[in-house]
């Protein structure tokens, strides 16, 4: 059953050929690796990190100074808001925020996918009129070098104090590589303790592995390809939601109304297509799905199980699935609050 | 010139009485005292504190969960925004967010002086609909009360898991007087050490003293008397602003559509009656003034001069005092970001 599910989702996909070398290349079950892919361009180093972090938590690099990353994406809690959809003043947001935690065992960012590293995908928000609302990198790149302390912490972390778009990217990419969520039992087990799950949690692994969830959901964030070899910078990966239509989930959560991918690329073969979501600490980013309308883990394994394989499920699959899916979720790292540079009796705020 | 200014403003204050006898019972000047003074019913407990940490930054304790007290109140920056009026979604905020660092030594809450207890403001903050819009203290209770992790985390700070809406308050307001910045250049002139202050300095505090800016801007932290003996708790102190009318800065800024004290209790003679705000760590909560209008210190500090003591300000005057106001930014403390209390697989927000 698996496989005929795994070949009935390929066969909705426009990554068809992309998919079938992933499940060549990839083991699909993957424990947490200890540290995450840099690009050649941007390794990680401590300076990097700590400016990052700084910029991760400072309002001021949006317009109107009112959100910072972390404003959407809690660092206190599971990487989101905890909300369906974020309301922003004057700005419209359609999707719900997805978790930063692990964020760099992506392959592709924002639920359409339109950004294929985390370096761009910084930049993308920046400038996004419903996000930070920067409009224009130059408006970053101003609103920073304002700032005197930051100066000094680029020139610290690049080896020179010129504060450029890339250089703000690569800060904010570089803190985001360093929030990893390491040691779930599922990792615990995965390395070879058999003991770290029950058999309630067993019978959801092998459920989740039958059922064909993980002909998506594979790889190191159950999300598709982590950033490596078998998967071409810029490829990205996504899939088709709902996979059968008319399904009386459909209206009522209005999972169509929104036509994913398509928005990005007005190509009509990528109507509803969407970045595969990350099952790492998922009981901790209710709720569910690209608008968010689903608000317990239980539904939402029940609606991924008749909307993409039309196939019924019962309460107790449901619930020995979401057994497992429990055990996704790791040690939260201690993060220490930075203090923002300032600007001594002056704002720089519109 | 000191007296004189002195006497005008309390002329004009609904504290007369109140401003004589602090004026005896007060010493002008102040180094921030090791430790703030807590009610009896709530001494502070690093398990409370430890709570109240994690309650400052659930954004759950807001209807929509958009907001916690860290949104608007920044731990990372001067525990304020940064902007001249806080926007949030479906709501109005028509007033500048004032910092929360060393709050446990203000006496009167809100720029409308409508809180006298930093217990009673948390309750207020949280059922306002225009800030955490929760509405009603039962809906406060409710939320937390459906998250599990806090009934143990109530049960350690009170001994019991019975979560109430005071326990809540107590828990925030004893977190929040954690929240000093101690040791400021000032703080080590005033406990004698002539060096800390340089010849500029020393020339805004005697110009500061001079003018008159002491009428008000005295006590712990420059805004009039802490908690304590010498103000009866629930008296509140709050002054004129503009004291002079018809300026032309008045047009200008716009100080006089928003009538202050007087939205809250009707009377007349409250009109145009403000919170004293407090001017330490005043480098790092521009915009300043209770509409955020003012954007620059040397501004602020020549408009006080003129709307309320009517009296011309040299250029090299008001660079004195902001020299020396300078000298009231303390050392923030580190903060470790709290882990907040998960509901696995489920959202609690509407």
């Amino acid at each position: 059953m698996g496989i005929l599910m795994f070949r009935k989702i390929i066969a909705f996909s426009l990554c068809t050929l992309l998919s079938v070398q992933i499940a060549v290349a990839f083991d699909y079950l993957q424990p947490l690796p200890d540290e995450p892919i840099a690009p050649k361009d941007n390794p990680v180093t401590p300076e990097k990190a700590d400016l990052g972090k700084r910029l991760f938590f400072d309002q001021r690099l949006s317009w109107n100074g009112d959100v910072s990353c972390n404003t959407c994406h809690q660092l206190a809690a599971g990487g989101d808001d905890g909300g369906a959809v974020t309301q922003l003043p004057g700005r419209e947001i359609k999707r719900s925020a997805p978790s930063v935690w692990n964020v760099a065992y992506m392959s592709t960012y924002f639920w359409d996918a339109r950004a294929t590293s985390l370096e761009s995908q910084v930049m993308e928000h920046l400038v996004d009129p419903n996000i930070m609302a920067m409009r224009h990198n130059t408006n970053v790149v101003k609103r920073l070098q304002a700032i005197p302390g930051y100066r000094e912490l680029f020139k610290t972390a690049f080896g020179n104090d010129a504060i450029t778009i890339d250089n703000i990217a690569q800060a904010i990419a570089t803190f985001q590589r360093t929030l990893i969520v390491p040691d779930s039992r599922f990792d615990q087990f995965i390395k070879g303790n058999e003991a770290a799950l029950n058999a309630k949690e067993k019978r959801g692994l092998q459920l989740f592995n039958d059922k064909g969830c993980l002909s998506c959901h594979f790889g190191t964030n159950f999300a598709g390809p982590a950033p490596g070899p078998a998967l071409k910078m810029g490829d990205g990966f996504y899939e088709l939601f709902p996979n059968y239509r008319g399904s009386l989930y459909e209206d009522k959560f209005d999972f169509v109304a929104d036509l994913g991918r398509y928005h990005v690329t007005l190509n009509p073969e990528h109507k509803l297509m969407w970045r595969v979501p990350s099952l790492r600490n998922i009981t901790d980013t209710a709720p569910y799905f690209h608008n968010g309308s689903v608000y317990d883990l239980h539904q939402a394994v029940r609606i991924m199980s008749e909307v993409q394989f039309n196939y019924p499920i019962t309460d107790e699959e449901v619930d020995d699935i979401v057994a497992f899916l429990k055990t996704l979720t790791g040690k939260y790292p201690e993060i220490t609050m930075p203090r923002l540079p300032d600007t001594p009796g002056v704002s720089l705020l519109p």
